[in-house]
Parts: structure tokens; sequence; C-alpha cells
């Protein structure tokens, strides 16, 4: 079904953990499409999670890097253009985590320097891979770029907490350097907002069954799955898309457009 | 490019009159992805334009069907069906005309008549067809429909008049019957906010060259050109996007998300 | 508390019928604000109404029209300025009506004389207040109009139907004579997006207590009430909110904001 | 032409430096309406700027505080309740710098401790004052939290540099905080997005003046001031707008609305 869509296109994939995490299945999609690529995690993340197995299955290499530590950034996107024989044309960004949220501070209650490193972590980390790249010249012409998100960056959920913050920032960022990229590269930068997810990140926060569940139930298609969402960044990567920029685009079976349906109706 | 994505999906195509049209260059993107459809359009548009030359290209069936008559569109559904075999899979809706433009009508003097005319032709044939559709069972399960937008329905262009309420009134119905097609027959219904594009109808609109030299400036990739649109109407035809509905998709190469550029403060 | 906030204006309310009405509560509270007017609506609902009881209690005038014949709105403006003694500062459209509502026809099963219909009444009766207006020069400058309106003209209630695209249609003009008036006049356009009101007409609506129950756990204010909405038109029509114009604002507890609340939740 | 909208209300007004900020009119407005309020700024700003002929012209205590730094706003908010004599009813938040911004750093080679600096003075400043509102229980029932936005939120000005991120996250941080507020306190958290201002801090962007110039244009109703914002201020903290909450609320003279004007025409 991938269609060769993405041949002999070359990238680097932030954030596979193992195989619930959307960047796990992006890879397989990509991999399905002709696209090869470079995965990368932090240090941590290679030794709890099964990172070997994916990079087996996709003749893929590892980078280890820390997605906030330029120096790292530096080295990743220097050693994927040899790996891969030249510059880059897709950059999958699926990076979030929340100390508060991990530590279920109230969101009356947060840990400011928690705060800030959610920030760094999950957004802002955009950024740096953004500019690196950008200084390196790592990019080919008519590249894609795209990071994750979720609608908490436009309505509140109140377990998302500082989370929605770090993706209202997340989006911005991706508008902003969006139109760098594009002026400079005719680079292409969007965000695609997600379903809830059963990934091993998502599931830890707090309440995310009920938050789940509702989603499901206000989503005439009901939640998209990782599965989906690996098929459209497929997509978002392919020449297709080419002109869709500074975008955040919604990948949820409707949810974002529903006001109100019979299934949640039905619970009053 | 475009990789088999439609390959035995069947579809019907509103609107394309002559080379310049976004339904034209959709037309043959379908097709070069595998996709077969009908093509349709008024008594009128069929003599007056040459959709006999894209008929023979692609190897289409045209069918004659005024879209804001009911039996017109029970017609050409079920002749389709025939034709092409089975239900159907993707529709394009690329129909819009106002009367008060063409007469260059002031926004402070429209003839009321005429907007009606305008809502009737360029939005409310959409919901024909989707009411249609459904009665006759005639979608495919997972079956896609796109309608073509403008940025208006959001924000004021002063040239463009009742075809601003006419846009608004069309993504509304995408969302709305969206809503209903996903929960009865998993179909999804999108529209896509196309740049301004020099097709035979947009350069009609009084000061259309103006306005596409001000978008051109104001987005960073530059104005969607018609092949474009082809290209990602494809991808929102195909099984990739299944989960994406009731969205309007900006098609533009940054245009909506940017303030101000560089190019347009040089002019001030 | 409304502290001759307009004191001194002179305007024109529509659509007030009994005291459940937003209208109603409205003309009260712009006569406890200082301001003047002339109360207006059809014949039929003159007769069924006790609008005397409203005109008596704010020593206003009863000027009879139909919104969507131009004619009658010309007689209106013209014996509205009579009667206050000079040109309008401010005016209320709050007319909606849907025959397919009424007659609970299905979204998939619209009657579209009716449809167009819903649209003359809810929508383009306000193009044709903005458009008389204009060309009698019947409003002073820096005057303020207000359209309410409903969230369903972003995101789908299945039972608001038509309705729906009827409030897209009415909030897409607000924003295009918004720009005309502005240029023209400084007359500001905008539309309030107020709360699920039990108003008569907001009853009829099929379902419509669970749709106000919903509205109500996901609104972490509550419901905006008919006479908080009344207040809040005020505002909007004093001289503090001069560069207001084109917005859709919502006046609604939160609830546009909202992507879950406890209260939902728990019911799941 | 305040109408004593805010008599008796107490509150506390966070970033005048001087009279073209906006705080300073905010202060001056505020005091028309009624309201008394504590004046409020960093050590530093304090010895800059003449907050002294402010607070002398109305009649109103300065309290310094580092809005960063969780012990200054204890400190302030204790103090400020025992100036007033009871609880808060409304806090105008008018803060914003970046040090990348300052000097000029390319939004393509930002600094990343600037760039968090930029975050914490921005926008986190405001979640601390919210939090040690709320855990101070300094707020009264129905009090109103206003911050300055600008729409660099929503689209890109490349100028604006990471101040989009801190506005982004900003306007993020009165939806979650909004909803928290509200059902604890039923206390309303909003944005304003203001026009471009003539302010020192506004000012100092690099390229100011084209963009002041390119708003002006594209403003039906031209750049709102800082008086009128101040007077639109004055409303969103009186009981007239009790309902609207986790809003961004657009000051702009429908600069947010328009798509294109004839001004902008002219100079291609």
């Amino acid at each position: 079904m991938l269609h060769n869509l993405l041949q002999e296109k070359k990238g680097i994939i932030f954030g596979a953990l193992d195989e619930h995490s959307i960047a796990w299945q992006a890879a397989r999609s990509i991999k399905a499409a002709g696209g090869n690529f470079v995965l990368t995690n932090t240090p941590i993340a290679l030794r709890l999670g099964k990172l070997n197995q994916l990079a087996e299955e996709c003749q893929a290499t590892i980078i280890s890097a820390d997605a906030t530590v330029v120096a790292d950034l530096e080295n990743l996107l220097e050693q994927a253009m040899t790996v891969l024989g030249g510059k880059i044309d897709f950059i999958l960004h699926s990076i979030g985590m929340s100390p508060n949220v991990r530590k279920q501070r109230s969101y009356g209650d947060l840990n400011y320097d928690w705060f800030l490193k959610t920030l760094d972590i999950s957004a802002l980390s955009f950024h740096k891979i953004l500019q690196t790249a950008e200084k390196l010249d790592a990019m080919n012409e008519w590249g894609s770029i795209v990071a994750l998100s979720y609608i908490a960056a436009q309505r509140t959920f109140p377990d998302y907490s500082d989370m929605a913050e770090a993706k209202a920032m997340l989006e911005s960022i991706a508008r902003s350097y969006g139109y760098r990229f594009a002026k400079n590269k005719k680079v292409r930068v969007n965000t695609i907002s997600q379903s809830p997810t059963h990934t091993t990140a998502g599931s830890g926060v707090p309440g995310f069954d009920k938050f789940y569940e509702y989603a499901e139930r206000m989503s005439p298609l009901g939640n998209a799955s990782a599965e989906d969402c690996a098929n459209y960044i497929v997509l978002m990567f392919s020449d297709l898309s080419r002109m869709v920029t500074m975008q955040n685009l919604m990948h949820d079976g409707g949810f974002s457009s529903v006001g109100i349906t019979e299934q949640i109706v039905d619970t009053l």
C-alpha cells in the first residue's frame, strides 16, 4: 500500500522506544515506503528500550543523541549524512516528557525547574534540531520535517498539565522555523496532532484510559492508531504534500471538529 | 511519482472545464495514480469547455449533471456506479460561481437572488451530492470526499464578495456531513483550502492578479499550483489519510500561518 | 452596575419574543445602561409574543419588519431614525429559524427549499440589515453591530442541523461586512457565540436539554445565561470596545477552550 | 466614560514602565473606572522608569517584585492584600522580554539559555502569578485576570523571534489555568491580543516601524492604541464580562480577520 512513496529518501527518526511508539510504527511504514533512516534516542532510552530490534528489522543505524544537547545533534546530523550517503530529506520528532506529569504534580503546584525541563525536552529540542540542521546545511531542498503534537495545545485537558504549554510552543516553533526553512531551503515543517495513543509514554498520563475512551466516543471514525499515524507521516514526507507547511494537521478521526456525539449524550 | 496510490479506486470528479482547472489536473493525477472516474459538469460547461479531450486522455466517461439539481445527481451517481462497476471511493467537488462577482456588484450592493444562487451553486450543491450519495448507498466504506475551498472563508478578501460566505458554508457542510458519513459509512469529508490559482474561474475575480501576487509574496514556498493541489488531492483520496476527516486543510505554501514577510515589508 | 455605558446611544433590537429571549434581556440591560432603541420583529412574532410588555417597560417603540425583506428594513431604519431623533449607534441581530429543524428532518434528508429559507432568515437577513443601513447612511461613526451565533459554526452538534451552516455564514458576513463598514464609517461588526440558552427558540431544538446539560458540565464557569449575554452585549455596544471588529466572541463559560472535564469523565 | 465600572475593585498591575506602556494607560483607565491597585515591576525597572509619577497620579502603592521569583510574588500578593484591604479582584500581566530579540540574534542562531529566559520572563511568570495567587487564596470569586499577547502566537512575524513561542505559551497558560481557576474560584483568565503598540518595549523590536505601518494598513479600523487597550482591559475586569474565560481576545482594529486590503494591494 505504501507504494515506494519515499524511495531514495533519507531521514532521521527521533523517539522510537518500543513497538507501541508512534515513531516505531513510523519507521516501519517509512521503510515499507522505500525510505532509509537513522534511528536516534537518548542513551538511557537506548538501554531501556529495544531499539536494536527495530534497527535490525529496518536495516537502520542507531545513533545515540540527547535532543536537548546541541553537540549531540551536531554529531548525529553529521554521522547520519555519512551513514545515509548524503543530505537529509525527512525528520520525525516524536519526543515529549514532563517531570511534573510523571511525578503527578497538580497543575496548581508545579515545580518550575521541571516545567522548564518539560519545555526543553518536549519543545525546545525541536528548535535545536531545526537550527542545527540549518547550520550544518543538512537538509535537501523540498525536505519535510514533522513533529507530533496533541490537541491539548488548543483546548484544556486537565491531566495533561504543562505538556499543554510544551505542545503549544512546539506548534509555534513549527510555524516560526517553517517560515525560515521554506525561505532558505524550501524545507517544510509541520506538526501532526494525533489522537490519544496507547504508547508507553501516553499511558503514563494519569487517567489516560478515561481520556482515550472519551476521545473514542467523540471521534466519529474512532481514535487514530499509531499505525494510521505512521501512514499519515509517510504522506507528509512524500513529494505529494510539498506545498503544505507551517500547519498543525489534525489526525484524529474527526475529534477536533465535533461538539458532541450521541455516544456522549447517552452517558449523561 | 504517484505510485498506484489509488489503484482500483473509483470516483467522480466535478468541475473540470479546461486545462487550467484544478479538477482537470486532479483527473490527470488520479489517473496516473491508478484511479478510475467519471467526469461531470453542467450541460453548458460541457458545450463551452473541452472536457472530451480530458475524457479521452483519461479513458473516462462524461456524464452531464447540474450539481444543484438532485434528480441530475441521482442519475449521475447511478450511471457512475454502472459505468465504473461498483460503488464510489472518492468524489471531488470543484464548483464555485457567484453572479454577484461576475457582474462586479459591490459587496454593499449585492443582489440577493444572486446571493442565494451563489450559495446554491457553490455550497449547497455539496450537501446535495453528499445526501444523494448516502441515500443511494453509493459510497464504499472508507471512501473519501473532498471539496475545494479558499481562505476567504476565514479572512476577508474584499473582491471575493459573497463567495466568502459560500466557502464558509461549504466548510461547515464538510464538518456536518463528515460527522454523519463517518458514523454511517466510515466515509471521510474534508475541504482543501488552496492558494489562489490561475484557473478560468479564478482569473475572473476582479483584481485577481494583484491578489495572486500578494499571496505569492506572503507564502514562504510561493503559491501552490493546480498540479500541486492535484497531488495533494490524491493523498487525501488514498488509504493513507483514512483517519483525517471534518478538516479544512490548508494547501497554500504557508500563507495561512504568515503574519508578514520581508517581501511585503519591502514594498511599504 | 451598567453605569450609563450607553448613554445617548440609539439602536435597533431584532428578535425579542418573550422574557426567555436573549434580545429581551439585552433590551433591559441596554435600557439600564442608558440606551434608547426601537424593538422589531416580524408581524407574526408581534402577534404571538408579548413585545408590547417589553416596549412599555423600556419606553421603546415597536416597528414591525420582516428582516428578510429589504423594503421592510428600509422602512424600519427610516422610521427608527425619526423616532430616535438621529442616526443609529447599535444594532442587535438575534434571529434564527430552521424549518428543517422545526420539522425534525434528518441532516441526511434535508429539504433544500427549507435550507435556503434557513439561510435567508438566519444569515442573509444580517447582510440585508447591514447593506440597507449603509445605503441609507443610517449608522453613526463608531457604531457597533452584533449578531448572536453558536459554536456549531466551528464544531458539529448533530441536532443543530442546517443551522450550523447558517451560523458559519452569519459569522462570515460579520467579517466581510465588518471590513467594509470599518473602512467606510468606522462601524464595527461582531458576532457573540453564546452558550446554549433556554430561549423559546433554543428549547425547540430536539435533544436541547441533553445538549444544555453537556455544555454545563463542559464549561468550567457553567453555561452563560441570557442575562450574562445581555451584559456582554452592552460592553460590545459601548465605546470601550471600539477597536474590536470582525470577531466571533466566545461567551460560553469557557466551553470552547475545554477538551474534557472531570464531570464528563465521571459519566464514562 | 468609564462609569465606575470597577468601583470597589482591587487589583495588581504588572509591567508599567513609562507613559508609553499599555500597563500605564491601563492603570489610568482603571483608576478612572473606580478601581484601586498596587503597581509592581522589577527593582531595575523601578529605578529606570518613572513609576513614582504614575503611583502618585493614581494614589497607588508600588511594591517591587521580580515576577519570575515565587518568593517575590508571595510577598507582593500578601502586601497587596494588606495595602488594599482585602482579596484581589483583578490582575494585569503586561510583561515580556527576549534577550535574543534585544541582542538581535537571528531566529536561526538563537542562544538557548536566552530562549529559556524569554519563556521564564514572558510566559512562565504568568503561571507563577496564578499559582501563587491560588495558593495564597488571594483572589476574590469572579475575579478577572488578563495577560497581554500578540498575534505572533498564531502567525509568523519573522522579527518577533522567540517571543512568538513565549506568547503561544502564555495563551496556553491562560487556558490551562483558566480552567482550574474557574472550577475552584470562579476566577476567569484571558489574554488580549493587541495591535502593535509604540511602547518602549515594542519599539525595541527591529523593524518595528515597518511592522506597525503594515498592521495599520491591514486593519480596517487602524491599529488599536494603548489607550484603547486600556479601556478594553477595564471591560474585561468588569462584572459585565464574567462568563468570558480561557479566551484569546483580538483587540486589533480587525487585523486578524483580514486577508488583504486595498492599501496593501496599492503598494504591489
